[in-house]
C-alpha cells in the first residue's frame, strides 16, 4: 500500500450568497484594503490515506466527499491527490 | 490595475490537536474508509483583488492574513496568487 495526501476544498456554490465571505470583505474594506472585490470562504480538508494506486486514492476521496464531507445542496468540492 | 485571485488556506498549527479533524476521521472510519490515517480541517479563503503587480497583490494578501484572517496562536496560513 502506498501513502497519499489529499487536499480538498469545499466551497459555497457560486450561485449562493456567502454571508461569511461578505462579512470578511467588509472587514477588509474597513482595514483599508479597498482593492478587495470579492471574498468567499469555505473549508480546506487535508486527508492522509493508504491506497494501492493514485487512481484508487482519488476514487476514495471522491466517495468520502459525496458520502460525508460535502452538502451538495449548498457546496461544491475540488481536490488534488499526491503520493507522499 | 490588474486583477488577481488569491487562494488562502488557514490550517490549525501542526502541534495542536484538531478536534474537528479527529471527529471527521472517526466518521470516515465508521463509513468503512478504514484506510484514512489523518484528517485536518481548516478554512479556504478565496479573494479577488486589484493590484499593480503580482508582487503587490502577494504583499497585500499576506498583510490581510496577518491583520485579520488568521490567529497566529492556533493557525498558520499559506497562499497562492494568480492573475485573472
Amino acid at each position: 500500500m502506498k501513502k497519499f495526501e489529499a487536499h480538498v476544498n469545499v466551497m459555497p456554490l457560486k450561485a449562493l450568497l456567502d454571508p461569511q465571505g461578505k462579512a470578511v470583505m467588509h472587514g477588509l474594506h474597513n482595514l483599508q484594503f479597498k482593492n478587495v472585490q470579492n471574498v468567499r470562504i469555505g473549508k480546506h480538508i487535508y486527508i492522509e490515506l493508504e491506497a494501492k494506486s493514485k487512481k484508487e486514492a482519488q476514487e476514495q476521496v471522491e466517495a468520502m466527499c459525496k458520502k460525508m464531507l460535502i452538502n451538495p445542496v449548498v457546496e461544491y468540492f475540488e481536490f488534488e491527490v499526491n503520493e507522499i
